[in-house]
């Protein structure tokens, strides 16, 4: 399937990010059964995308020792699966595991990426220049995707200017890529920050989609959330109960809620196509799996409005 | 003080309404020292306005009975003071406390009002029109303002037209109110339709302020304090830790969080002209008087990016 397949210009898909990044720095993991059982009871409330683990090795990276399991899981499912991809091994391993989308991430900063991946930005983008060599030599052809880490501020070195970001974003385009993400991975970012970006960003992919990531360290992700979408982004990353930290942020919570964010799109008019209450029943997995992490979330906790009417999907 | 000074159309006042709508529903009440305290330590943080309390009967509202205390703390600390009014009765003694400024508050429906104040919205403008011809007769002339509580959702009725809104605005206006407040008391809304509200509302008022006042239930509050503070919302309520539940959504959290709405303004470049640093340590008090209640907020937990700066104050 092409990416505009994949990703349709005028429909918001949600990412589910909870069996990837959710699980990053988790304490307990929950068991390869679990997860199957969460991506296919989220699947069926209607979630249509899904980050199914990473393929770094299983000995230093336990929780992602099943990530062919989960990818197998995702296709049954009928969803799009996303694996990420850290170095060559892994882009290598993610071809011949059948992932529908390699995801490469890249620092915004060199200083991070050294602390991070002890690799330089010009090395990290060769390695997703490698990860588009081998989708272009393979036969199923999945889509390959970068996510700039840090791209709206930088735990290590500060405020990140927007040309660097703008730079590497058009080297990673030159290097192939069908998707461009960008992450606010430590919930620096307010509003003004995201919508700027996407403005500056949107019109160097000749028309491959963007895609932003966010976290709610200080409280301001749906609120940059609401600005991206405004800017046209329509693919948006989040996981359910908001699950995972930051190895970067200390004390810091993780991606933006899921269910939250299913609220606001359908309160902005932007159709998911997901059943809400269905969707918060999946905590329940989690709960079960993992009791130590704290689950967040406004709309699991209070139920929809009295009267609340999801946006039709179009056709 | 002219309207125009206590509120500038081209500076951001946040509210501080913890010590009022914060403690509607608390299982313990602040010691009025610790008020005192708390007020005057977030006034030295830079906060400009406070909620002082309730002008109700002190035998069944006993955490608003030393609402004089607060009124002639905020005159102390050199700050806005509101005073919550529900009836002719607490008009009068608004009135005569000296506060700064009487805060009526109308329901956006009949079902709520009734249900709320046992009272028509009819009656309702009545008592905001009492409040105003108090306020004419007066020496110190404080303001006037009336919050239209349920304005962008109702807990009893569901979605509200927009009509009624504004014709409940329009009479409120021709009362004599100072500034309007559209409160969304239970949560319901997302950003664009606070934008659609703000739009429709914001001239009917020759140039009399607008506010917002925001509860954090399914997550979309800071997303929606973006939305109105684009469309030129000046004035924004808020509580330290987003404390405060509502007595109409069971299980829901409270207002929105100031410590994150300050970092938003910030973001977004409006100068708020506080100190975050100072501000979150304010909790403290919070948490000494009232242990049990839960605080929110991302900022405090995380802290303020690195690099962070804020928006100069102009001048």
């Amino acid at each position: 399937m092409s990416v505009t397949e994949i990703y349709p210009a005028d429909r918001v898909m949600l990412r589910e990010v909870g069996l990837r990044d959710g699980l990053q720095m988790v304490r307990t993991h929950p068991s390869t059964r679990a997860k199957i059982n969460w991506l296919a009871r989220e699947a069926a409330a209607g979630m249509p995308c899904f980050e199914t683990g990473s393929f770094l090795p299983a000995h230093s990276f336990p929780q992602f020792a099943d990530v062919q399991e989960i990818v197998d899981a995702a296709h049954r499912a009928g969803v799009h699966g996303v694996g990420l991809v850290l170095n060559e091994r892994g882009a290598e391993t993610g071809i011949r595991s059948g992932v529908a989308e390699l995801a490469c991430v890249v620092s915004a900063t060199e200083t991070h990426s050294q602390a991070n991946v002890r690799r330089t930005v010009a090395d990290s983008i060769a390695v997703v220049a490698h990860a588009c060599a081998l989708r272009d030599a393979s036969p199923h052809k999945p889509l390959v995707s970068a996510t700039i880490g840090m791209s709206l501020g930088c735990s290590m070195t500060g405020p990140v200017p927007l040309s660097s970001v703008l730079s590497i974003a058009e080297r990673l385009f030159e290097a192939g890529i069908d998707v461009l993400n960008l992450a606010d991975t430590v919930g620096y970012a307010g509003p003004a920050q995201v919508s700027g970006m996407v403005r500056a960003v949107r019109n160097l992919g000749a028309g491959r989609p963007l895609a932003v990531h966010l976290h709610d360290t200080r409280g301001l992700g749906l609120a940059n959330a609401a600005a991206a979408l405004d800017q046209g982004v329509c693919i948006l990353d989040a996981s359910l109960g908001g699950l995972g930290g930051c190895p970067f942020a200390p004390r810091a919570t993780g991606n933006i809620v899921m269910e939250d964010l299913v609220f606001l799109c359908e309160k902005m008019g932007f159709a998911t196509g997901i059943d809400l209450a269905a969707l918060c029943a999946v905590r329940d997995i989690l709960k079960q799996e993992m009791p130590d992490e704290p689950l967040y979330g406004g709309f699991a906790r209070s139920g929809a409005p009295l009267g609340f009417a999801p946006t039709p999907l179009p056709g």
